[in-house]
């Protein structure tokens, strides 16, 4: 089977994450009749320009899936949780962008480039890792060859589109009322993102970090196979429309060279080393937004821990952060020859 | 010597940080009479609203400084390398903003409720130190009564208020082209600050850090008196007006109690803990822009360090950061009746 041989059903297809998959299919010449948009109810019957043809946006059925090889799911926990199994029984393989299967033991959480093999043992569903955790275990992975990493300490600075796209409608229209002079809403954040920024991105746990922060924390692990890498994560939202940056100490059990870290990091596939600091090169947002590769720069060998390394990256959430790394967990499948659903 | 009998030379009065402390001082009541703003040239005889009376701009000279008892300068480094020895030497007490003379082992470097008592071996020149260092120390200097501190792993959301006035403009501008899509200048800053963030703020160093990176580590050695403390920072501009916030990763020596910690916290003047995350209370630079105090939330034992504690911190670059801290150094040093000048 060929990639272009295999139709699409994208569920959440007029959503953030959603229309940039479709974006990348397009990119990638995948034939029109092969892709399928899904959306909620309300959208039924929307048209979405597909090279110069129209795509209706159908919505989710039981019957739509009979036709399907494949679905990439962005859209709510509640529709992951409802509608995955219904596709898996129908013979659809399931990349899942949601939160709600990533860390079940019968499912592969998978980054292509870190731990692709893992698509072989799936059961119908693979899941896409949280946006900011592909772009972390990218380079944890590539360092690792330096010498085992012991531990690391996060500290994200992260877009709005990765709350979908009401949150960009919620920066712009708080950052021109705030600009103006005038009385803003705040819907969709506990508080103002207009030129403003906070401590906190999904719920808060009992142990003082929220959900978010552990699932950076537990998916690495589960991607990177390793029980015993101990990470620390503080997520917080900036007035960013797309790309989710990151701070990162990263503490070896052996001292590490500089010059080879940067070399495995230029050498890995899906990341791109922008360090040039005598030019002002590093990498921001602005520069990562629409782009596929994970941008690295700022690394130097850390002052405050003998072994460490520590540096920033920038990423685009909904690229890489998750349409495009569910793109590239289905080519992997197929690479691998693992479109058929093996048994439980 | 009452604190109102001082006669105070503000140079860079019509700034960022100097504005402010003309607004501090008015707030205190401080008579008018008694406070002589000074700027370039270009300003001179512009007027300032304080109180119901005009203060009339001045150009900084030599017959100035006759009049005064002290002077805070909040300009560029070339103005305190110029006029703070000519100041001192006229018996004028300097209590400087700039970075210039701060690690200048004849000059204390003070955060009243810190190290006051350095105010007392002056001879003449007093620093302030950088905006992000004042609230970074105090924090340390709560905690350490728990256990001594190892290490410390910073990332900071720089507003652009550090910067000058223009950098607010250059924010304001910027992000209105985005928001109407048009075309935007870039001015002040390397990269744009309108919806983006970059990792740079001030010159990069032959170690990879930049100098405001320093800044924090060599600053916060010297007010705490440790020069076994380990700090590694990662400096960033966020697209915020004011308030300056960082993420803590902060490692003892031995293991600390959270609830300890978050009592040292609480009870240490100058701070605010504003941390319930079940009802979303933690500071943002919306909250502490235009307060007096460091405003510390998110405060949590850290899950990679086992002697480790996790905060989040947010603090008014321009007040704490800044001005205020250079009038309570003024205020330290009446107090402790040192207001002469020390034989060197």
């Amino acid at each position: 089977m060929n990639f272009h041989d295999v139709t699409i059903g994208i569920i959440g297809a007029t959503g953030a994450v959603g229309s940039v998959a479709l974006e990348l299919l397009e990119n990638q010449g995948h034939p029109p009749e092969k892709i399928v948009p899904i959306a909620s109810p309300r959208s039924e019957g929307k048209k979405l320009k597909y090279f110069s043809q129209d795509l209706i946006v159908r919505k989710i059925e039981k019957e739509l899936l009979d036709n399907l090889d494949a679905i990439i799911i962005s859209a709510t926990s509640q529709i992951s949780e409802k509608w995955a199994p219904i596709a898996v029984k129908s013979g659809v393989v399931v990349i899942d962008d949601g939160s709600v299967f990533r860390m079940n033991s019968s499912v592969p959480l998978v980054v292509p480039e870190v731990n692709g093999q893992d698509v072989e043992w799936h059961t119908g569903i693979i899941s896409t890792p949280n946006c900011t955790t592909t772009p972390l275990v990218m380079v944890l992975d590539a360092l690792r060859k330096l010498s085992s990493i012991k531990r690391v300490n996060v500290s994200t600075y992260q877009a709005v589109s990765g709350t979908g796209s009401r949150a960009r409608t919620e920066l712009i229209n708080q950052t021109r009322s705030m600009i103006f002079d005038q009385d803003y809403r705040i819907d969709v954040y506990p508080k103002p993102i207009g030129f403003n920024i906070f401590p906190h991105v999904d719920d808060f746990l009992e142990n003082g970090y929220t959900k978010e922060e552990m699932k950076m924390v537990n998916e690495s692990r589960k991607i990177l196979h390793d029980d015993q890498i101990r990470i620390s994560v503080t997520c917080v939202r900036v007035p960013v429309h797309i790309s989710h940056s990151e701070s990162l100490q990263i503490e070896f059990t052996d001292n590490v060279n500089l010059k080879e870290a940067i070399k495995l990091l230029s050498d890995y596939s899906g990341i791109t080393v922008m360090d040039d600091t005598e030019n002002d090169i590093y990498p921001t947002p602005l520069d990562s937004a629409g782009q596929d590769d994970v941008f690295v720069g700022r690394i130097r060998k850390d002052i405050a821990i003998d072994n460490a390394i520590s540096l920033w990256l920038s990423c685009d959430n909904l690229r890489k952060g998750a349409s495009l790394n569910a793109i590239q967990i289905l080519e992997e499948l197929i690479k691998r020859d693992r479109m058929g659903l093996n048994e439980l």
